[in-house]
């Protein structure tokens, strides 16, 4: 079989540890291009760029032989620009990550790193995104490298169905302490915000947004539980929302 | 009954005719305090601020008894600020839109009227987002007030369960055409880009995101059949991400 085409995006920006350290992983494995933002885009959701212009830069390293471009714009346009514009032809799978922290159970809904795989998997590419639970820029991303790759191999040998991504989150522990791999719901669990009330110099009220993780799911199938007991979590995601158990009753409801 | 707390928010800012209109409909119908984006924030996703500050203005009208506030966020942050800082109490149910111009199928995933309602739903508050498909500014919003208030009152009656949302769509027509409301699942469509390339006045390149819906999923129980033929599509929206019926698949891959 000919090696696939991966391409390679991110939600830290081009220049993230996470992202070099995935490319590292993808070139063993295929042919891979770059397209991934040129500043951080962390939390941007599927945010896309339809009032202001996009623009993009090869900037390969010299002598490499990876074809990398940064992009003005969200993790979801780079996979946008990627496929339509800048590839040459659509890739077998996209990759995005590592993100640097856990874009586990609700946060899947705020992060870049899954809206450029959802972005992928909506245009009919397999895609995977990868997460390891340390937000430090110096993360030590080289103990989750294998698991990627074994990850990855899985993912081109047996396929992604469509309508499906994976959403992959890696515990910070080292590589002989992570005791496998486990298949995943989404924990139902949410963010209690904290707005931090500030003054700026001209008296002027504004506030930063922070917040408290809660989970009260504490089941032993969800993302949550396999990521504190030091499993690898992967869970299908689909971004058909249709919550199809609520269809009947609302059918009930008197519109007359 | 004391009459319900409505938070109102929307993407298209505060200014915006849709949101104008809904404020008319909800202050019939409940107590109603308004925080929405200070600009346009189409396409935002669910992007939330994290690397920026946020602020708000009191932006109360003259002589209104309407509280109203701006806020510099996304449609996301503006919820959260809504519920955590500036509401007297949690509300009974947030609104979102009117929005210009549809949400329907997978326009819910980029969205910033539906990351709104999901905000609230996640936050566990019962949310509606509505839309009219009509993008222009001067849009006549008034052909769908009626139907409005007939949705947000069954909503209030009868509940709607945690983790659900409700994803309204209403066909531009004038009122006497629309059939009716239809109970739908997200369409299986999508957009195909097309990145208009342009040269700016220094010679460099640079791109506009445009694009063409494609919906090949012709069944008549979803919101483009509905929305087509001139029915109001109400989507039931889930923010569990999970696609439950690949697990087991994904349950026999090999990561030894």
């Amino acid at each position: 079989m000919a090696r696939p085409l991966i391409l390679i995006t991110n939600d830290d920006g081009i220049n993230a540890p996470g992202i070099r350290a995935l490319i590292n992983v993808m070139k063993e494995i295929g042919e891979i291009v770059v397209v991934a933002p040129d500043s951080p885009q962390s939390g941007m959701g599927h945010a896309i760029t339809i009032n202001s212009t996009l623009h993009s830069s090869l900037v390969s390293q010299k002598d490499s032989k990876i074809i990398e471009y940064s992009c003005s714009g969200t993790p979801a346009d780079c996979v946008k620009l990627a496929i339509n514009e800048l590839m040459p032809r659509k890739p077998d799978l996209c990759v995005s990550g590592i993100n640097h922290g856990s874009n586990s159970s609700i946060n899947v809904i705020y992060s870049g790193t899954m809206s450029a795989a959802i972005e992928a998997g909506i245009e009919g590419i397999p895609a995977i995104g990868f997460s390891l639970l340390d937000y430090s820029w110096n993360a030590d991303f080289s103990q989750s490298t294998e698991f990627i790759k074994k990850i990855t191999t899985n993912a081109l040998k047996n396929g992604i169905p469509k309508g499906v991504v994976l959403n992959v989150n890696i515990p910070s522990v080292i590589s002989t302490e992570i005791k496998g791999v486990k298949i995943c719901r989404q924990a139902k669990a949410y963010w209690i915000e904290e707005f931090d009330k500030r003054t700026n110099p001209l008296g002027q009220e504004y506030y930063w947004l922070t917040g408290k993780f809660v989970n009260e799911d504490l089941s032993t199938d969800t993302d949550e539980w396999a990521l504190n007991n030091n499993y690898i979590s992967i869970v299908p995601v689909e971004f058909d929302l249709t919550a199809y158990h609520f269809i009947d009753s609302l059918k009930k409801w008197n519109f007359k």
